[in-house]
């Protein structure tokens, strides 16, 4: 089972705050991992997160700076440290160009660079999952949330009935399990139907948005921007932004089963935001970065929300008994930093 | 008496770390705040500091992306702020250019932005002082240090003389000092010879450099980098950089009073990088972010460097009595986060 779990690497919107850096979420689903848009200071906050430069995909949402701005240092970083593995940017028509034009920051690269402009609806197909490019609604350039889809996964096996038809217990019953006719038996006999895949949605920045509905429509976890509450609806509209309580009703008739707020604005606290939201939609979440959603199937229950601080109580922990180095350096010389410079891991303590 | 105070707003070199950001430096001066290098990050590491937005001139030492890449989203999020105050870009020739091409980041400016390239050796007359560029030695293209040059003071006056003199204590007393003739007595009967005003030297990133030893002679600070430790001597001379030896070496050289190593490696502790420099010049600090060093007038005492955890243990207690925010959110809605987020002010705790 192919674990999926989203990490905020940073949660703030269109200016960082002391508590929020710019916009970037990971994505770790099994062994691969996938950023989705990349702020100013992303590359900083994913040292922290101790998942720096391990992904090969970032889908970038539109080209509003605090989205994207964190790409061309972190490019320049990878070639300081010698990357050679190839990576690719997604994002919609102009990617090559403003790539380019950034090449000024970052210069010749020893590893491949992809840039992947995709067009309003198009699909990125990977093994066991797709990524589809959900045009929204925020001005006049192409702007896209995204959906990770995950594959349907095979119906449930029933033993009892494989048994029931003269399968003997243990290698057969994989082979079926597997797809294979075993003595005669095919395995749609001794299968369940198909179950449906996990599904989560970035909205990028946008307006409510109908082809965001319909997109996110029971998805396991939507995380959508809520710059602004509902008091600022006017200019909420006026900037092709949502308010929380805009991003609640997408949520509920979307009848998704996780909604996460992100791309909070220093005007407000996330308690603020989170209380708007809930009055419509009570399954609501307003992630701090370092913050981790797991998204489990849904038979073994609902997505969770684990919170930063709590991670790292679990792995400071377990650091320590490794020994900190920040234990080990004597007081006058390179004294304890606090937890997000001490430790290799997150942030909060 | 002017205040002259450093900020290490970020103090590592090319690639961020979790201890380290990107480098920048703020120099308070009386009233005034000078920003030296804006690497990527720097906004939010000033948000920290509670000095965002406080200044209106960025000189910048070169065009490797680690000492501007933080420039044209800082520029942005001064336009969201709606900014007004005037904001002047010092650099290099070829900063005009460089500025044209990030302004796809930016877009319009609510303010004015000056972009005066300088000359080697060109002086920026302020009122009380002059910030001249150094060039120094870091590859093909020109790259420069910084001198800081306060004025001369006038000398000492002697309150013995003017009364010897027949002038009475008081109004008169003070008419002298500012260089007006009273009852016959002229100023310089009664003033000691000009004291020489303060000065702070940055070196940019250099490999050692004569002109820089030239503009450092009796600095009350130099801020060197040291991107290598001697063991890579060869490494510094490829790449037109300093050993943490050199740096002190260039130091001792010019008689400087105190040394601030920066541009720090995540190769190497603060530690190793300060005691490589000190067996050659013992007046070596290697500050990390959020530092401070004070630079007092020479007669008052050498410059002090001020730890971050020193002064937010300070402002903490201020801050606390004054209603910490994080103190009042209940736990269950917005916990308390680590020092950085939790304060306004600076992050060390």
């Amino acid at each position: 089972m192919d674990e999926l779990a989203l990490f905020f690497v940073g949660t703030g919107g269109s200016v960082p705050t002391p508590r929020r850096g710019l916009p970037a979420v990971v994505v770790r689903f099994g062994g691969e991992r996938l950023l989705f848009d990349c702020g100013e200071g992303t590359q900083r906050q994913l040292m922290q997160l101790g998942m720096f430069g391990e992904f090969e995909s970032i889908f970038i949402t539109h080209f509003h700076a605090d989205h994207w701005l964190g790409i061309p240092g972190m490019l320049k970083s990878f070639a300081l440290r010698e990357r050679e593995q190839p990576l690719t940017l997604y994002g919609p028509r102009g990617l090559g160009d403003l790539m380019r034009t950034m090449s000024v920051v970052y210069g010749r690269l020893p590893f491949e660079l992809g840039l992947v402009e995709l067009e309003p609806a198009q699909s990125v197909e990977r093994d066991g999952y797709a990524i589809a490019a959900i045009p929204v609604a925020h001005g006049e350039r192409t702007a896209f949330g995204y959906a990770l889809i995950e594959a349907d996964r095979p119906g449930e096996f029933d033993p009892r009935a494989a048994e029931h038809l003269g399968i003997t217990p243990g290698e057969d019953f994989g082979r079926l399990q597997h797809g294979e006719t075993v003595d005669g038996v095919r395995p749609e006999q001794v299968m369940g139907p198909p179950r449906e895949g996990r599904k989560v949605v970035f909205s990028g920045d946008t307006a409510p948005c109908g082809a965001l509905v319909v997109a996110s429509h029971r998805a396991d976890v939507l995380v959508h921007e809520a710059t602004f509450a509902d008091a600022e609806l006017e200019r909420a509209r006026e900037t092709s932004h949502s308010t929380a309580r805009q991003a609640a009703e997408v949520a509920r008739d979307a009848e998704v089963r996780l909604l996460a707020l992100t791309h909070i604005s220093s005007r407000y606290s996330g308690r603020e935001v989170r209380d708007e939201a809930r009055e419509v939609f009570s399954a609501t979440e307003v992630p701090r970065d370092f913050d981790e959603i797991e998204v489990l199937f849904p038979e073994r229950g609902p997505a969770v929300l684990v919170r930063g601080s709590e991670r790292e109580a679990r792995a400071g922990g377990r650091s320590r008994q490794k020994g900190d180095p920040a234990e080990l350096a004597p007081a006058d010389a390179e004294p304890v930093q606090p937890p997000e410079h001490a430790h290799e891991g997150i942030t909060s303590p």
